[in-house]
């Protein structure tokens, strides 16, 4: 585990600094950084003004510098030391204008004085710094020289996908979304997990399902991305997850799809409720990240949402204290152990039946204690209870629920039954 | 509102002092004080003898005095006074008794001393007086003249019919009773929040549903209306109403059709625990008025009664104590209140899609805070999660349900939603 | 009861102190001495070697004599005393060994030092005996006498079958087991009550089910019986019922069929609800008795186990202490009466249907008080209830359950309505 947490948090170091937003080069950037780890990851470009159902992509953003120049003559709000200080989208400006003047353009927190807010404004041109508190109170009249070098122009949006052979057409999806600037819980946790899963799947001898893996921005790119993909999605998808806020140590917890106990639902849950029992579940209509798409009405994906401490529960959220220090290699290492462990679970979710009517003989396959004593019985209790719903109509994560033991503590029962020709697979 | 509690407590006081039975004048006056703000109320009157499925329309019923002299030759238990001295339906009589004699024919309430109860004797003939415990126990020993100038003749039994046409043949019904003497909450209450439900009805521009209002006698009277109209009323009804119990200030309460889970039971269910999270849910059970007969196994029609405090369950219940100072002007207002916003609910009812896949955009249309911050997620809500769940196959009762946010307060945004195209009326 | 229960426990007394195994003719004698109050109990012979599903009989097992002779000459560990002290299926030993060679063979109870444990080894040729810790902390360095005269040979497993016809081909089945030496609830309480009930049954006049009741060892025998009949048992069985640890006074549980909510499952728990409220329900993954092949994947038996006090959940189960003191008069008569109520449930559980429209006029019948006072409505609370449900989709127990009644309260109204023609039949 050290290794792969030093290893996810080192990723996370190297992408903090680069400026992102929901289209321009900061995403492109680092795309191609986590491209470094998944050699088979595609980068796709949509030109701006492209129709996405309701909505079209918008013009591309980018930024070189931008800073403010005090009465004294100090330069604050500088875009360099801190990308979160220019409000996302911010239109280019190079003028001295007003104290006054000037506050209509500011964002803080008066209630988290030392944060700086993390604020855009994709869909309305207008330019704005990011301050805080402490220092916005320490302001004085006079003249201010606001300087944004930013360009938005026509060009396109950027979005990662990558799709990983298995031996069926059917789909495990997962998605995760890198348009945020210098924070590190929301979100650079997510598209990192999802990197590292991809390499752990890619590297696997052999899959069942197909994986289709994209690293897009949030609403606007999976609106984009539906649109292309929609219908071939929606055939072969099984279960998907949407990972975000994946790195912290606080808590585990889900976000339920729309539809609800799905087969995404039921794994997430069954590895959740065995391995982290206090995790939080959320309630769908809190809320807020890409399963706004993948589950609205006619999209109808079974996608929900794996979190460590959910995007707008933890004080730190959407500020410049969503730091490095926040998310940490026990915490993102955390976030990896139960999406890989999901996918385990629905790699092995096969449906067997017994082939013997009543149960069969474990002894004289040397699966069951010769001598019955007053312990004897709960030794394999697992065993027999497993084997109790083998009527090849339950799959082995429903009946791995049904006697409350985790999918993984059976798997080695349930290949010993399998090679013993006591299980075999149910043709549905 | 205090218009409109004022002018139902002033109804309530002016039938007050009517002497009501299941048949009789009593009941006809009290219909035409109806019919004075309801034009189109219809008096119907079905021949003693009728047969209503196992049951028969009785004799009717009238009385002009009835009093006892006691040996001082006082006039003690004067109908005149308080009409529910006499039990209901007592034959006649004008003897000379023994104190001895009497107490056969006396009913009083030794636990509730200062109350007359309310006693009925409807399908074998007898004759008594009902008398408070306090005075009951001044009774000395000698000769009581007891009269009754009553009459149980061949008649008819009569109810009021109102049919209010709307733009479909489906209808929500609404059922009242107005058999009982001088009480006030049960029943007078019932029969005029119906009267001025009515009256709301018909001064509507329009109304999607028909709405057929009766204010019978209670059981004799369901049964002879629904063994004259259940086929058509099994046809049409969607939902209906038993009025009970309606006027005081102590609670709200609801009980259940038969069925369970109606639509009349979702649209009282939905107002009462946004409206009046405290309110009472008995169970059918305890039922004890026309639900009995309008759920009945092979009539099963959809309705529910919506009460304030229910029958049975408060101490004046069918005692002289049940008067104008139980019901009020505010309690009225209330019952009135929750019938009404259900049949708004009912109303407003529709099954919406979303003409569009994944979230619309709703910036471009203003619907949008254009500005992203940490709290505009929430601001927007409501609008994002009723949304959420317009696929064509949800009713709006049912979303605003699963939203935990009531119909009446996301009215204005689905009209919005509704103009601006976003959404389309369902087929299904 | 006194009788009953005492003539159940005089049974158990006669039957305890005889050597029973899951073969052999300690389990023949045993049934012969029930077929005594059950003349057409048939006893089936089953010849090892018999394939059964993944089974085959084992060899038969017999053995008449069995002692240690410690190193003073004294006899300890004496099978004429108590058959505990052999392990079930013993391979005949005679040999001088070694105390410590001794101990290899030895079985005890540390946690419960007086209590001899009750042990076997069928499916294993060993020899062994079981002695209280007391005794065996005595033991002294020295030539001990180990001395087993039992044999193990081809011959044949026994049980008992008997079907008692009613007018109905569909049935009712009962099972218990009678494979285990010297204890009195697990197990002997079962075959007693099950042969109490079977004499019951055939006294009855008339039947609606036909009763198959089997008396077998445990696990092989309710293999082989299902071997031999599941077609027959899957196409008529209705309901089954588990017999097993019957007799003591502490409890009263039961553990439900897998498929659960089956009419076993549901008339057992109308019973246990109404009678006993405090009794335990275990869950099925706790089972350990005939259920876990009645209710096997592709058997699918709605087999449910009625207990007092669950196997493995008393101190003296599977020791010397489950004796005649455990098991009363009281407690055997308890398990029967359960039983012998959830059969009549069954026999009375038709489905009716209501003649009439509305409520039917029961006061032209007699059936309901003609004067209308405060309190009338309780008192015929419950016949109204009943009525209000005879829809003829709903079975009497699935109405007794819904208006919390048990059955036998409503019997005796249910069969006045029937006779005055309120109620007819429904065809289902």
């Amino acid at each position: 585990m050290h290794n792969l947490g030093a290893e996810m948090h080192h990723l996370c170091r190297e992408l903090f600094p680069i400026c992102r937003s929901i289209t321009g080069n900061g995403f492109r950037e680092s795309l191609s950084i986590l491209g470094k780890h998944l050699p088979n990851l595609m980068t796709k470009e949509v030109p701006t003004g492209t129709k996405c159902f309701d909505w079209e992509v918008p013009k591309e953003w980018n930024i070189t510098d931008a800073y403010i120049i005090n009465p004294k003559g100090e330069k604050i709000c500088d875009f360099q030391q801190l990308n979160l200080h220019v409000m996302g989208y911010s239109s280019p400006v190079d003028q001295v204008i007003s104290l006054e003047a000037l506050q209509q353009h500011l964002y803080s927190l008066p209630e988290q004085p030392d944060a700086v807010p993390y604020i855009t404004s994709y869909y309305k041109e207008r330019w704005g710094f990011c301050i805080s508190q402490i220092e916005r109170d320490k302001l004085v009249p006079g003249d201010y020289r606001v300087f944004i070098d930013s360009e938005l122009k026509n060009g396109s949006l950027t979005y990662g996908e990558l799709i990983i052979p298995g031996e069926s057409q059917k789909e495990i999806f997962i998605s995760s979304y890198l348009c945020h600037p210098s924070m590190a819980n929301n979100e650079l946790s997510g598209p990192i997990v999802a990197t590292f899963i991809a390499k752990w799947l890619a590297g696997l001898k052999k899959r069942k399902y197909t994986y289709r893996i994209v690293i897009i921005p949030e609403t606007i790119g999976s609106i984009t991305y539906l649109s292309r993909n929609y219908k071939e999605m929606k055939k072969n998808i099984v279960a998907g997850f949407n990972l975000t806020c994946i790195g912290d140590e606080r808590s585990y917890s889900y976000l339920p799809s729309r539809l609800g106990n799905t087969l995404a639902d039921k794994s997430v849950l069954h590895v959740l409720s065995n391995l982290h029992p206090d995790f939080v579940t959320h309630s769908y209509l809190t809320r807020g990240s890409d399963e706004r798409q993948y589950c609205s009405p006619g999209i109808d994906l079974p996608v929900c949402s794996i979190m460590r401490t959910k995007y707008g529960s933890y004080p730190e959220y959407h500020t410049s204290l969503d730091d490095l220090n926040l998310v940490t290699e026990k915490g993102l290492f955390g976030g990896y152990d139960v999406v890989q462990r999901t996918i385990k679970c629905l790699e092995h979710n096969e449906i067997l039946r017994s082939t013997t009517l009543c149960e069969p003989q474990l002894g004289k396959r040397g699966l069951y204690p010769t001598v019955s004593t007053k312990s004897s019985g709960s030794e394999v209790r697992d065993m027999m209870n497993y084997l109790a719903y083998t009527d090849g109509k339950l799959s082995n994560l429903e009946i791995a629920d049904k006697i409350n033991t985790p999918l993984w503590a059976l798997q080695e029962t349930i290949d010993k039954l399998k090679s013993e020709g006591i299980l075999e697979l149910s043709e549905g």
